[in-house]
């Protein structure tokens, strides 16, 4: 039986999206149990043999600041649905919820693994491989060094090797040419130190990539700072939805168009089906001492879903001890990270 | 009458394209006198009233190494181009070849303007209103200060005022959040700089944008450093060439769905047309003393017209005067950054 604490209240939708995910979900995984985190009332009428509610006096609004959720709203169900991972009653913690006040939770609660001196934002965007390329970080560390980047590849690949049953996933380091001598200065000592991770046996360091080579499917993982991760998921929605309007505006600019469109009415479904942002919902939030999942704040049922199996997956394959055992050994090349890593866990 | 200098041997289809870009550019702009540069043998038989051949024996390959360019190849196509612009015959050079090569040459030949350390390239991206957002810096630049961004915000500023009518166009600051206590420290301290400028009326400056808001519309112009600008662009095309692949794929699975594709062809072709890159190329290169105007090297006839077209628009309209105007005014702020600059341009 494998377990997961769930932050029925995060997200833009709360309990009805989050819940109705629940109940579908239990339906098809017969091994997973459920702890539901919330405030009492949004439970009225639910039941399930294989949920169980644990109650949450307050709720982490979307725009509530981090220090809000670390100090004040002691009794949120982000704060308990964590909580419950790091009590071993729950296998994971998956939330909708504002996701700085989640990876501050986190990273408070849960704190880092020994060698690891923050977590990572790590996230499925889909590729032209018809598979999935994971991006990290994307959003939890905006000023990187080259440690940083390295721990990012190894947490990465524990990552996919879970998901994916691939024992050694390639990692692209994400710069601006393939050539080793391009990019930043922090970039250009993150390439040496990839390689030398590389020649280790550590990771399957593929080499540099481009912004392309993500949708492309060039290799499984891809690794960037934080800033440049969350600026190119954000560029991503922007654009496919500005070309999902396009799309739209001209198959209904006429009667004639409109009937193209009923005609083409299958296509575009199936078409639509294949980019739908929602079947790749769920980030791992990685290098913490238990495994954490974030769901798109906006998620559906169908998404939600999709973020509870992703976490479910992660658990059943023994993240957290793939995690560990690639970081051990990795040790001597991260061991430059670790002391900063101790410092921000005292601090925390 | 405006006068172009168009390396025509750049890019990946050399003069086949540029040619055939160039009459009928001349066909449609009766004011316009074009120096065509390049190897003699590539102008057999090409005669135009208002197109004069200027020999050039070497061509920048677009694999060149910057140094190649810069130091061996003194008589290539681009920088025979880019020297008419210094020499005062034509008032702005257009090329597809190598961007490295191209920008390397800019700077050596023609110098950046004063107050301005480095120069910038400057890309219109299509935006959901059905205009462009010009981005910048797209790749010249990777380790930026705060000083270069606020240049950047004041060029960008410059080029969307002259070509598009607009006195005060708007300035995001791409950060990944709109707070303004969001992003690295370097963002941080753009963002106040950029302030400044606004509310010394340098600047119409909106405040901070995310990676949505570029094809949102959200401001006429976003500025970023060159590593995260080259990777939001390349991105964004790995994005597209992907959506527009599994739109192919799904009108092309079967009878039916070809049937209901040559039935739906008219919309198709209206949406391909829409997010059509070729109509947004013409990249520019600004800061210099000169202007210069990138084509994409993959850029057919079409696209490469579309770059003759807005460096043309921008000789027309004074870009030139425009960047000096607005740096002259905002020299106070800019003052910090000139240091650099010379230094920059006395090592060159």
């Amino acid at each position: 039986m494998t377990t997961l604490a769930v932050d029925c209240m995060g997200g833009d939708h709360g309990p009805r999206v989050t819940l109705a995910a629940c109940r579908h979900f239990l339906e098809h995984e017969r091994d997973a149990q459920l702890l539901l985190v919330g405030q009492p009332q949004a439970f009225a009428g639910w039941k399930h043999p294989r949920a169980v509610v644990v109650e949450a006096s307050e709720v982490v609004a979307m725009d509530d600041p981090v220090e809000i959720a670390l100090r004040r709203k002691k009794d949120s169900s982000m704060r308990v649905a964590i909580q419950l991972v790091k009590d071993g009653r729950a296998h994971a913690a998956v939330s909708a919820g504002n996701t700085g006040a989640l990876m501050a939770l986190s990273r408070y609660l849960l704190k880092t693994v020994e060698g690891i001196d923050r977590p990572a934002i790590a996230y499925p965007l889909p590729n032209a491989k018809g598979g999935a390329t994971t991006v990290l970080d994307l959003g939890a560390n905006v000023d990187c060094t080259e440690q940083h980047l390295l721990q990012f590849a190894v947490l990465g690949s524990a990552l996919v090797s879970a998901l994916k049953h691939v024992d050694a996933p390639s990692v692209g380091l994400l710069n601006i040419g393939e050539e080793a001598i391009k990019g930043s200065e922090m970039i250009k000592r993150a390439g040496e130190l990839l390689r030398s991770a590389a020649n280790s046996g550590d990771l399957n360091f593929h080499g540099n990539v481009e912004g392309n080579d993500i949708y492309k499917g060039t290799t499984d993982i891809v690794v960037c700072d934080g800033f440049v991760g969350n600026v190119l998921l954000k560029t991503s929605e922007g654009l496919a939805t500005m070309i999902g309007g396009f799309l739209k505006e001209e198959f209904s600019r006429n009667p004639v168009t409109k009937l193209a469109a009923a005609i083409a009415y299958p296509v575009l479904r199936a078409f639509k089906s294949r980019v739908d942002y929602r079947r790749y919902n769920g980030a791992a939030l990685l290098g913490l001492r238990g495994l954490v999942f974030k769901s798109h704040g906006s998620a559906d049922a169908l998404a939600f879903e999709r973020a509870l199996a992703r976490a479910y997956d992660a658990a059943r394959n023994n993240l957290l001890e793939r995690v560990q055992a690639r970081i051990a050994h990795a040790r001597p090349l991260l061991a430059a990270g670790e002391q900063d890593a101790r410092a921000a866990n005292a601090v925390a």
